[in-house]
């Protein structure tokens, strides 16, 4: 996807066995550019090639990988090392890659690696997809409070080797308890009084998630707060992981893609759009379609029981779609931005009042604007709408669909979110259903209102 | 918005002067948390809280606090006080501030600034929205690749008062260009060996940006790369300014939000759902809305041209906006997963026949599936429905609208990209005007070429 330009030098490199050349590819760059020239070559040719690294750099390029590249790889390439390999990946992201891989070949996996590793996987794994806990890494600094900085930095320096970033070093107290944090800078700072306890410089104003918060609880806080790292706690406040800045932006990230699919009724991916199967969509878009389909199958109901008045009143029948349509855009218009607002925490469950007075003021705007470009319209480009009154059923109808619209689209959002449903996904096919439906009752209702009279006279 | 509870006791506070329980209330929490308990005060409240605050902490609040009530601050108190506080905040989020301030009051508290302040926030000031230049903040440090490590503990140690993190030390050469870049981790643990030259540890294989590059790019490359910060730099290799995580996680937020928002034809907001004024959306939504309605005017000229044949055959009247809608909820998914795909960089420009074949046969999977349910529901709950082979119409025509669909949403937002215009915005509208006519058009070529014969019989 990104270049292929490069895999025929790297496949005549590994051909010829070119050492050095393979080496200078695998040190030269950021490990992420790394990975992007290897996209293309097969798990075999990549595994190769990161031979040629050291283990702590192949660790680090193969974290860049695709997802299903990865479990590709360790499916098929030596056990033994793979096992050393998982050893050097970060202890979130190799719970993350394990999940998928084939059970067998994971307990496998796990025998080989060493007895400290393995107890973090599982551990982790334990926690259920969306938390806190599946989120979070273990490799964090603790020290105790009651050492000075000039312990804690010697403390760090010899600890560094084992952490590629040192975010933040969080301060415990004798059982444990997470009572503060410290950051690199304040320790640079501290070396002019190296004996100052920890306990004096450390913030104790913390920001902390719980195991089992949900993972947008996490993304909130981060976000909001601009933090590098958040501590995650137990139940008894003692640190078990962390969760860093580029886990939060990966979520944030996934969940924006996960809305916007969801917008227009499509079960959120567990892949990319290029390596998700057609039968996987044609499940996940296909149960949508179908319960929009047969929402719609109402309109067809309501039209067909007025077959007689469509039959009298031929003129009608053309605008049908644009009546349905216009509701069903300032519909979907309202509930995205209600959705939207309800993602970003902007608008809550309680602002209801606010929300409905809004589009309520907002329907009729838009009603009154377009219904007057649509009595313009019906006037001087469809000479069979007859004269007045019934030029102005179309416009009528179209200022009082799109207040139909504007008023479903910002409650049904705020109902499902209150029922504990998902807005994201419900709202749109059913503001769509039902401002559909409502639209063919408004328009033949307006149409009899004012086409009785004269037939009965 | 998000705690009213506590506002009555900070007014008590305030009119009682207390203080110790309001320097309490100003020092003790997170200032982001500060800042959310003070929402819902008036700006002269606030401003009034803030004092009690130390310099330092009050520009920390103050920068949690929503954008327009940040303006609403600036431009009512006192203007030197005001200054004071707008030298505290960081480089990036004063210029972000003062470019929304009255600009009579800005150019006032420009000359009350230091002058290095003002020169800073003039040069800021420079770079157009959406660039890299106006993401980035000039508080970094940057050190001679001559220095030991020693000597750069020690000025780190010194400058550290006046950077509130440090992220990354960035290395440059005699003349100002960019070299590398040490982490304070690498300093901490290069205590052992002060005498190193700064040369000998930094990374140099950076990820840069320039000034005029696009935000999203700053964006995929931290995301990406999982960086917490990333320097950018101007056309000679000079570092000017860095752009760090908590700043790319708003971007992504917002664009996230605009990409919904435009996903249903909205123009992106300024401000928050609830602070953007209805005048505002009456434009933003009215636009696009008129757009979308006269494209469904012409659904209404093509079903006028067919008159007679409705006329004659009017038990094909109530399914026309099952159909039409139908199309579009397939176009509309198609778009939507395009559009988040490209916005995710998944697919580009240049995959445009693999994702046009996927859609082909998504579009034939999902037209079956559909077509054979729509079947059974003409022939079942139908009976207006003349028999053979008049009831192959509607599932015929279902399966052509959304393969209609599904092709149309696979193109446009890829042509439009081609095109250089922005693919959010432009696809679902597009999307949904063209697939209304064509399918109407195929809804009566198909019922022309089974209705004829009889007719003509």
């Amino acid at each position: 996807m990104v270049n292929t330009l490069f895999l025929p030098e790297l496949r005549e490199m590994l051909a010829q066995h070119n050492e050095v050349e393979l080496r200078e590819f695998c040190e030269a760059l950021h490990p992420s550019r790394t990975a992007d020239f290897m996209d293309g070559l097969t798990p075999d040719e990549a595994w190769q090639i990161l031979k040629f690294a050291d283990q702590e750099k192949a660790g680090e390029i193969f974290g860049f990988f695709e997802h299903s590249f990865q479990k590709d790889i360790i499916e098929t390439q030596n056990r033994d090392e793979i096992a050393a390999l998982i050893a050097e990946l970060s202890s979130d992201d190799r719970v993350d890659i394990l999940s998928d891989v084939d059970s067998e070949i994971k307990e496998d996996l796990l025998r080989r690696l060493p007895a400290d590793d393995r107890r973090d996987i599982m551990r982790l794994s334990q926690y259920p997809e969306g938390t806190a806990g599946s989120m979070m890494a273990t490799e964090f600094m603790k020290l105790s409070e009651n050492l000075t900085i000039g312990d804690a930095i010697k403390e760090v320096g010899k600890q560094s080797e084992y952490f590629e970033t040192i975010y933040y070093v969080y301060i415990v107290d004798d059982e444990g308890h997470l009572r503060g944090v410290v950051s690199a800078r304040q320790l640079l700072a501290g070396l002019r009084s190296p004996q100052t306890k920890l306990a004096d410089i450390m913030e104790s104003a913390l920001i902390t998630v719980k195991t089992r918060d949900d993972q947008t609880e996490v993304v909130k806080k981060v976000a909001r707060m601009d933090l590098l790292a958040i501590p995650v706690v137990d139940d008894e406040n003692h640190i078990v992981g962390i969760i860093t800045h580029d886990d939060v932006i990966d979520v944030v990230r996934e969940e924006a893609q996960d809305d916007l699919v969801k917008s227009a009724a499509i079960e959120p991916l567990e892949d990319t759009y290029l390596n998700t199967s057609i039968l996987t969509f044609s499940y996940k878009r296909g149960l949508w379609l179908l319960v929009l389909f047969l929402g719609s199958l109402m309109t067809a109901t309501a039209l067909q029981s007025y077959d007689r008045q469509l039959e009298a009143w031929a003129w009608l029948v053309p605008f049908i779609p644009m009546i349905i349509s216009t509701g069903g855009n300032s519909g979907n218009q309202s509930a995205t931005l209600i959705i939207a607002a309800l993602v970003h925490g902007e608008v809550t469950v309680r602002d209801w009042f606010r929300v409905v007075t809004r589009e309520i003021i907002m329907g009729i705007l838009l009603g009154l604007k377009l219904g007057f470009v649509g009595y313009l319209i019906v006037v001087f480009l469809f000479p069979s709408v007859p004269g007045f009154p019934q030029v102005l059923v179309v416009p009528i109808t179209l200022v009082m669909v799109i207040l139909t619209g504007t008023v479903m689209g910002a409650t049904l959002p705020l109902f499902f979110k209150r029922l504990g449903l998902d807005p994201a996904l419900m709202s749109n096919p059913f503001v769509a259903g039902i401002v559909d439906i409502l639209g063919i009752l408004i328009y033949l209702t307006v149409a009899g209102l004012f086409l009785a009279p004269p037939e009965l006279g």
